[in-house]
């Protein structure tokens, strides 16, 4: 493409309350939106332009008066269908130029890269304020040693559980899903106080249903709390001791496949006719069936099956309502491999599948959280009518861990990875995030499930070799991206992986093995986070993008955050980063949330002196 | 975006036989597919990636023996699902690079715009030789002086109809709608010679059901012709006649709407507990109801009554079956505002119609062309289970418009066009061309219908402001684009826009009056496409993006065809046009299409004398 005009920098919209006055529109109703650029944009007039019914429509804006440094045009825009896609047209005097979500074109862009507004939409208005912290139960705190896993209780793949001591590293030859060191939610109710002392408000845990594994992603029983775990009583516990701290937590299910002794899949191997054959896909019955990824112990659920759909999301007692009721009322789910289920070859059911998973979780609590895993693009599931979010890899932590650390990308099947010493440059950082975003309508990118690391990756402290540093830089981004952050137990104390158990060891409960000033950091990170409408609601702007540096802004109409990451082991040297295209006017006075720096807008740029590796968050102060 | 290393120019697939080995796939098969680069490219390992049931995967392709200037790489594709998407993931020296049918990147793109191959589609095959040739009945030729609209027949709006003198200019006091000239199916019948020796083989009829106006877009019975235009018996005979010349012909349908004095409308209006009256949406009955785009005399109809689905495509004497079938036997369908279809504020049922529509019309018969018009983003319904094709404005004209005439934009109910004398940079006409076709799976890009103009636009001769040398660079692209082409009637012998008529004129018979230049070069034109199979079934890879010129190769493994325009009033200096990066070698010779000039490849390029304003084609010879 040919270089755009340096002036459609300055030209900005997004989802924000600066320029659309109600994010979360009723049907009817009239939002007024706003466009943004700067004072000397060669602008003659902007339309919007929206497709009522399927026809294109142009308005033309009103320009306000000009708040230098900025230029301000505003619209009415009917809110007439569930879903309405506006983008701008530019007259201007050198040309006409359109933009959408996507940036600033030459060419009329595809409507899948509009600016979207739901009408309606259900949005779990907690979100904002919430930072997760995901657990994964047996590996947290051992609260019952009663309850630990004995190998005499039972087989699985010919060997029995074994419970280790916390904190140690179990044999080589041990199996790996036998590994327990007997973690429960017991052991997650004794630890709320450093949880809440660390700022989060929320947790994610790993699968807690009767499975055999550690990981319990073989689900055998959809109804009861594993008894290692502590049983249903023990969730009804957790529940109860969060709500006195106004915590939430959201469960984690697999409606994709269940465990091979799951009694469903028993029975339809015991029996062609029983009901339960039609939940899953014998190509010969019972040895040949489909399974995920064609692992024989995690059978694939078929939801041809109308009855399978009941039990597992449409009926009045299905595993996706019941969860969110009285005792356990969680806040929402998190479903495994959502980018996978309903799908098979020809029966492509997915939409429909998650469609009927939205529809019952809503209808018993409006305000859940419905939260897929989807490592890939998952933008056609969060449209609003599907997920309400992802975990956000594929918009957020793959592409910066791609700029921070060159790249490298494993994939099931495949022996070794496919990689290039060579990062990111710093305009494909940007790009990788702008395409994720702009895809989806803001009021769900505000909804994604932001992380650094899982139980599926490494750490963010082995991702980043070990450099303080870096994790650093990339924990002030998780904390400042627009979407929902979480953290996985233990990054905040700079845990790394371990042999065998990779990101899935023991919580360090000893005080003297944390990095207290890592925790610190965090902690201040959170807070900010917590207490920032900016960071909250605001919304997003690049504003730099340098060879090793990247610099946004996150705003709302009365706040201002900017961050500042900088990758190089060579400082940045001190010099201005201009601002004004942020519609950031001169005298504006930020304060830098570490180290207490301050500094005030001149001409248009931030003064910066040198910035070492790591990132810099500015707070603008009010006047 | 940082630039691109250039060697990723060089980096090619498509869906054409030399990539694909077989483009319409069953459901289960495998497909072999291939990836081409130039020989220096510094390519590591290729691997496609795809996505199986929504989980991500790699295959590493096998290196081919190079064939100088090419480097390839193939793997089999299975076809486990009804759209296969794919990517390529290049490891180079230089890092890790992507390809998907928006072209390289260097982040990892979205679903979207990955190549597609569709499972067991039915795609009509006769598609690839047709060329089409519109024609607007009242306009093309009066067969029959008896069954012209005479002024006391029936009144419309309170005016009744006039017939004058075939190409004649009507008083300026004239309603529009009223103004006839007496064109009818038999007129058509009698110039098929004309139309025979143009060259083209298929027409598409504006519609031609029962209406009182002269375009027929109100119509009131879509169970039979238009009497004024020869009633059913004239549509079965030019069936008839046109079976003799082994030619094709579509349907123009308005389901979106009727007219006024339907009767469907009339009883609704009447009676608001007649089964018609669900067929509308009244916000107040009789008087307010829907209509589009608020004009009265068309008055919406509501899909939401299955009654009306039933009627129009869902039953077995529905409409969209019965004229499909003998003695009518039309080949097609081209839908009127397919982009509106269904689609009523809250209630959005336009996919839901469209695969409805298909269904019925497959169903009907297989190889029947379903044509939706749409001005805007018509990617959504080209994805396989909607339209077969759109009028491609977007995809194809629209961009050439503002690359040869600067930016304007009209649109419904604006006083003024959005407008710049600027026209478009080369790169922006590739760009929007690209994104296009990017976003559809390439059997069915192969199955747009491009046109330069239409009933509802002003004629190609009247766009380029009567610049022949443009009109012919025009309709070289037209001609040459991945797609099926269609002529407007008369554009071949230079008609111009006239006043009030627009490009609604009067066919002219009288051949002293053609620009007899200028139907040769269609002619030849024509003659070129329906015998080339570069340019019915070729791939389409963007040589060369200059200032005022741009250069394409169409190609299938035996045949390539290069197109070259240039827009510039002074012509491009003579200088060789770089092709080892569409894999053409060394020695290559190719014939210009209307000159005869022959050149070869020599140091990867084609040498080239000072080109004029216009376009110019280049067929390979065999060796």
């Amino acid at each position: 493409m040919p270089h755009l005009p340096a002036w459609l920098q300055s030209v900005h919209h997004d989802g924000s309350d600066g320029f659309v006055s109600n994010p979360y529109p009723r049907l009817g109703e009239r939002v007024r939106i706003r466009l943004r650029a700067g004072m000397d944009a060669p602008i003659r007039r902007v339309f919007v332009r929206t497709a009522p019914d399927g026809e294109q429509a142009f308005t033309l804006m009103t320009p306000e008066e000009a708040t230098p440094p900025s230029r301000w045009w505003q619209a009415e825009l009917p809110i007439n269908q569930p879903l309405v896609h506006y983008r701008f047209t530019l007259e201007a005097e050198d040309g006409v130029w359109w933009l959408n979500a996507a940036g600033p074109s030459y060419f009329d862009p595809l409507d899948s890269a509009d600016f979207k507004l739901l009408a309606d939409y259900d949005a779990p208005a907690w979100l904002h304020e919430t930072v997760f912290y995901q657990i994964f139960p047996d590996r947290f705190a051992n609260g019952d040693p009663d309850n630990d896993p004995q190998p005499h209780e039972y087989e699985y793949r010919g060997h029995g559980p074994q419970t280790f001591p916390w904190g140690t590293l179990p044999p080589d030859d041990t199996p790996f899903p036998l590994v327990f060191f007997g973690g429960d939610l017991q052991g997650i109710v004794q630890h709320l106080d450093y949880v809440e002392q660390l700022g989060v408000n929320a947790l994610y845990l790993n699968p807690i249903f009767s499975a055999p594994s550690n990981h319990k992603y073989d689900v055998i029983d959809y109804e009861h709390v594993d008894r290692h775990f502590g049983g249903d009583a023990a969730l009804a516990s957790l529940r109860a001791a969060l709500d006195q701290r106004q915590m939430r937590y959201l469960l984690d299910i697999v409606p994709n496949h269940c465990g091979y002794w799951h009694p469903w899949f028993q029975q339809a191997r015991a029996d062609a006719a029983a009901p339960e054959a039609a939940f899953f896909t014998f190509s010969q019955h019972p040895e040949q069936y489909a399974a995920w990824l064609g692992v024989w112990v995690l059978p694939k659920l078929n939801y041809g099956s109308a009855e399978l759909r009941r039990r597992i999301y449409g009926g009045e007692d299905a595993v996706f309502r019941r969860w969110l009721q009285p005792p356990f009322s969680a806040d929402g789910w998190r479903v495994d491999v959502a980018n996978m289920l309903g799908r098979q070859g020809a029966s492509q059911l997915g939409v429909d599948v998650a469609r009927g998973i939205r529809q019952a979780v809503k209808e018993t609590r409006p305000d859940a959280y419905l939260l897929g895993e989807n490592f890939f693009d998952a933008t056609s599931q969060l449209q609003g009518d599907q997920f309400d979010g992802v975990m956000n890899y594929s918009g957020f932590s793959k592409p910066l861990r791609h700029w921070l650390q060159g790249y490298r990308q494993g994939a099931w099947g495949m022996d070794d990875s496919i990689s290039s010493p060579q990062p990111f440059p710093t305009a494909a950082l940007a790009a990788g995030w702008q395409s994720r975003l702009a895809a989806i309508p803001w009021a769900v990118a505000l909804q994604q499930f932001n992380l650094l690391a899982s139980h599926d990756t490494p750490r963010i402290q082995t991702q980043v070799g070990d450099n303080e540093a870096l994790h650093r830089l990339a924990a002030a981004l998780l904390l400042t991206f627009p979407g929902v952050p979480s953290l996985y137990y233990g990054d905040e104390i700079g845990l790394s992986d371990l042999p065998q158990l990779g990101s899935r060891g023991c919580m360090v409960w000893e005080e003297r093995r944390w990095n207290r000033g890592l925790l610190d950091f965090y902690r201040t990170l959170i807070h900010l986070r917590r207490s920032s409408e900016a960071l909250q609601r605001g919304g997003f702007q690049l504003l730099a993008v340098e060879r090793d540096s990247i610099a946004y802004q996150r705003a709302t109409a009365s706040q201002r955050v900017l961050v500042i990451a900088h990758r190089g082991q060579q400082p940045r040297p001190a010099s201005p980063l201009p601002v004004a295209h942020g519609g950031i006017p001169d005298g504006a006075r930020f304060t830098e949330l570490w180290s207490g720096a301050e500094a005030a807008v001149v001409g248009g740029a931030l003064p910066l002196a040198e910035h070492p590796q790591g990132a810099t968050v500015w707070v603008m102060r009010n006047a």
